[in-house]
């Protein structure tokens, strides 16, 4: 048996990948090469909604509130679907632990992704992240 | 390299993604198409093992206990198995976070799943549930 | 499209499992059968760096420490490359859940791993543990 999309759905998870573990490493000027030029990004509640109008916008954002901290990122059970020769969707169930002074919680949710090919690599065009909890530590 | 039983693996875990992800977001009609007509489900202790005979009981069951509550469901490092042109094996470790009214509690242990292909479509046949722990929240 | 290295890339997927599920499951002579004979192995800190010479320290030292133990143990996220025809390497981000009396922790960071086919099966040939959190159970 072949593979129709196997190369690319492995392709996908470790872009992926590098997003939560070049995150959680701090190393945000690689962090930045893993999105497309015109990105767009939405974080839904239980908080107001967060919009990213703008590559650089989530970047900066990212960086100045995660950078000094501790994180933790992972990423589970994802669902790829090829939508075109270069163009993706995926799903990925999420765990999170942030630790900002007074609010330091861990929070589950689904990340909703846009996947594009620029230049021959898979690149993030667009995150929407939806949450299921998010509970204080120690709760 | 042609990889031989690839495009099943895949068609597996994302099968096994949408168990853990239809359940967490209460979408039980579609939760109910992912298992085979006869499917059987044990959940074994540190609780009394717990059988379900078929699959109206087994999604019956989840839908009442945990269809109003927040639960979080994670399968990780899943081995896959083909064991003829129709049938596989796998077998994932797994967290869990339910919040019951005086029971909240994390959970791991590892699903050992048996699936088959029908009508072209993969399909849980029986789950087996062990469980390593199971901690309250907040211990 | 063919998948180039897909095949073995599963099956170093399916190794890491096993390390995981060994050791969780206390099975300790086939755990030990995933290492070369000349695996070495470094956790590095925010503890002291503890290095491993040999496969017999890794398994002995594992054996005894956690043997008595419930451990939980997740790799998640995996970048596996082939850098040979019979050799790769990888990294997983990884979760750890230990209790030990006086000393129960979660713990967060990720394996940097190499792998060598020996006799046709991919083997842990190294790993390198880096941290990014070890936090007290219940904080």
């Amino acid at each position: 048996m072949t593979c129709l999309h196997c190369e690319d759905i492995e392709a996908i998870k470790r872009l992926k990948a590098r997003y939560f573990r070049l995150m959680d490493t701090k190393q945000w000027d690689a962090w930045r090469e893993l999105f497309t030029a015109d990105f767009r990004g939405l974080y839904r509640g239980p908080h107001p909604d967060i919009s990213y109008a703008s590559r650089e916008e989530f970047v900066t954002s990212n960086r100045e509130i995660l950078g000094p901290l501790v994180t933790v990122h992972h990423g589970h059970m994802p669902e790829i679907t090829l939508s075109g020769p270069d163009t993706a969707t995926g799903i990925w169930a999420m765990y999170d632990r942030v630790e900002m002074p007074g609010n330091r919680f861990e929070g589950y949710g689904h990340y909703h992704d846009e996947y594009r090919r620029v230049d021959g690599e898979w690149r993030i065009a667009a995150i929407t992240l939806t949450r299921l909890r998010i509970a204080p530590l120690g709760d």
